[in-house]
């Protein structure tokens, strides 16, 4: 079964947002059996809103639109749909009541633009919104689903939870999509393919491998599409083992994780803690850690030891290191590693420390320079690094790099 | 003029990673004049690249192509861009040299497989890529641009800033986009249009105004186009400024960036620093801020204090207050941002406890449940707010709730 997702809105296309909503829907999805054609973005432009919802319904069966349902004048998804249908717009009573009970809930006098939010063409069944006034609505229209709902994030993840996901199942005789994704640190797309080439050449047609790299990592994907599920994970499972064989010296978990989680899970299993000192990543690295559920078993938390003071005051860095060596060197980052894990009594401490720049560079440490120090009680390691200029990807790199680096440390260092 | 952008490769459609490329390409082509009429992700399918390369190519004059260039075999947009055009791959001398070129940088060995990413369809000129193997193409067929480009973010971003937009400006004669920004915040979408209605009512039809809610923020967009440049902006900046004098209360910013770069502006002009004392926010806070060039001149750094014994030992919350009124109350968030401004020396702090959940949620505090406090020497403001179950979005509003609060408190203590 095939959808696509349509996305409507300026935002995205002036490159004011970027368009989270697609791929987090694109794998609600998949998980079901769904898989995606396409998504598009486009203008909230009626000739292209119509257009487009016509090109997608050429090509799937499940249509899926998000955005232009708000109150306001340059919102026309709705009407562009009855247009599409053509059919009226109604008020509908079950909206009208949800627009009703917020504006009550809130304590704030309704207008009357928010009692047009009520309104929808006459053929859709409304999807409740419980997070907004704007409702959502299915359509079922010559053996192809239309779906369309609101582009704030909360609103639709919740609609999607709790209406769309569950009507879609009930409504379809889904068919079976099995990933199964190994992720490798360390070595390049193009080592690792030439190593796996013969195993890549013996798949059967109904899966298939991809590769995805980013920023010293490479995800490998297999996917394979069918009716029997259990053939279908017995044939992934068997390629994913003779790869996993093949190569297992870089690989870091045998899931679809991100490094951080990797960590977590291991560090969790053997009831090791951490705690971090982060200077140019400014808590780039906490946030990685602590966005997952459960994190707080592993992670006590740490300084973002921006300025001087701090890296001294809550890290014990020495004044003379700062001034000998400077707040960007080994010398700093091995002392802020170690007050990490003296101060904070963690079992595992990471620290860095850099030049995430534009300003702030020299000659003898550059823009992109960054010192990254992990360790345990028994064992320190430092190292430098070297990015580009861009600040954003400096802090993302050099996070990658300290997770890949913890992670080499807990499984050299023992338990 | 307008563009298309079309992303290739399975990663998105699986919602495994989120396309932030083409929002960002988005913004570097508006910047200059260039339109974006559609995104579109697809497959690395060969039929779907063809199919949407020609409706692009029927909509639009240029074409931004990005993904499936790597060395492996998924990836396919090269020679179906040959096949497209009607061409043969040829090897291309300068792209084998910059191959070369990387391979001895980084002292490896060269493989067969990155030889051939040397080889581009005999009709393009080749963009080079500093940062990777893949070569960027650019095509002009028939009175159209198309470019493909890897879709690796750093190697995607310098292609653009040192290949491609330079080479658009010079070859186009460009048309003028205007946008202006206004940031309000604490008012909703439909009472802010209905306040202004009069206002967008008598907008010329070159200027398009959308409302672009977030988080308890609205941006509200002025978007002109034409060719007279200082009529546009004139014009947008008339309106603007009707707009800002008629909802002063709630307008944060005249200008296109986040609640974190308004406070880090004021702060840095009015000399004032700030420190955090972060919990269930986990260091994305900060983050948030030392995103941001220049940070360091406000930004002192502070505690992400996760576990109970960091509140104490950084930021001096009491151990009776921890055990009476549990970590996630009025009373720990106010020792904990009195305990930042105290421990941190500066003029400002935040402090953010609460549960985000998915676990950890009690009858009296379930999860969702959020205190933020912040202060300055002589005024604290402690809140407590009441969220959804969803863990990142939990983090996400108490993050943005926080800053708020930071902003207003800012404007309403003095300098």
């Amino acid at each position: 079964m095939l959808a696509e997702i349509i996305t409507i809105g300026d935002e995205i296309l002036i490159g004011q947002i970027v368009d989270t909503n697609s791929a987090w829907m694109a794998g609600q999805l998949n998980d079901i059996g769904i898989r995606i054609k396409q998504i598009s973005s486009i203008s909230d432009d009626r000739e292209h809103i119509l257009t487009a919802i016509s090109e997608a319904a050429g090509r799937v069966d499940i249509i899926l639109i998000t955005g232009g349902l708000g109150p306001t004048k340059d919102d026309i998804t709705k009407k562009t749909l009855a247009e599409y249908f053509n059919v009226k717009l109604v008020e509908n009573k079950e909206a009208l009541d949800n627009v009703l009970n917020i504006f009550s809930r809130y304590n704030r006098p309704m207008l009357e633009v928010n009692k047009l939010q009520a309104q929808v063409p006459e053929n859709c069944e409304v999807i409740l919104n419980k997070n907004g006034t704007a409702p959502g609505m299915w359509f079922n229209v010559k053996g192809k689903i239309y779906i369309s709902m609101p582009g704030v994030p909360h609103e639709m993840m919740y609609m999607m939870e709790d209406g769309v996901i569950p009507k879609l199942k009930s409504s379809l005789k889904l068919p079976i999509i099995i990933h199964k994704t190994i992720l490798t640190i360390g070595e390049g797309e193009s080592y690792l393919a030439e190593r796996i080439a013969d195993i890549e050449d013996s798949l059967p047609s109904f899966i298939k491998l991809a590769y995805l790299p980013k920023l010293g990592q490479v995800r490998l994907r297999l996917s394979a599409y069918g009716e029997d599920e259990a053939l279908l994970r017995n044939k992934v499972n068997e390629f994913s083992t003779k790869i996993v064989e093949r190569i297992g010296n870089v690989v870091a978990a045998e899931e679809d994780i991100t490094i951080e989680k990797v960590i977590l899970n291991y560090m969790a299993e053997n009831n090791l803690t951490l705690s971090v000192a982060e200077s140019c990543t400014g808590g780039y690295i906490s946030h990685l850690i602590t966005q997952h559920a459960g994190s707080s078993k592993v992670f006590f938390g740490g300084a973002i030891s921006y300025s001087y003071e701090l890296k001294e005051s809550i890290l014990g860095v020495k004044k003379e290191t700062l001034a000998k060596f400077g707040a960007v060197s080994e010398e700093t980052a091995t002392e802020m590693v170690k007050g990490a894990l003296h101060n904070f009594k963690s079992d595992y401490a990471l620290a860095v420390t850099g030049i995430a720049g534009p300003d702030g560079g020299t000659v003898d440490k550059p823009v992109g320079t960054v010192w990254i120090a992990v360790a345990s009680a028994n064992k320190t390691v430092v190292k430098k690094l070297t990015f580009g200029n861009k600040r954003r990807q400096n802090i993302e790199r050099s996070a990658v790099s300290a997770l890949n680096m913890l992670n080499t440390l807990l499984h050299n260092s023992g338990k």
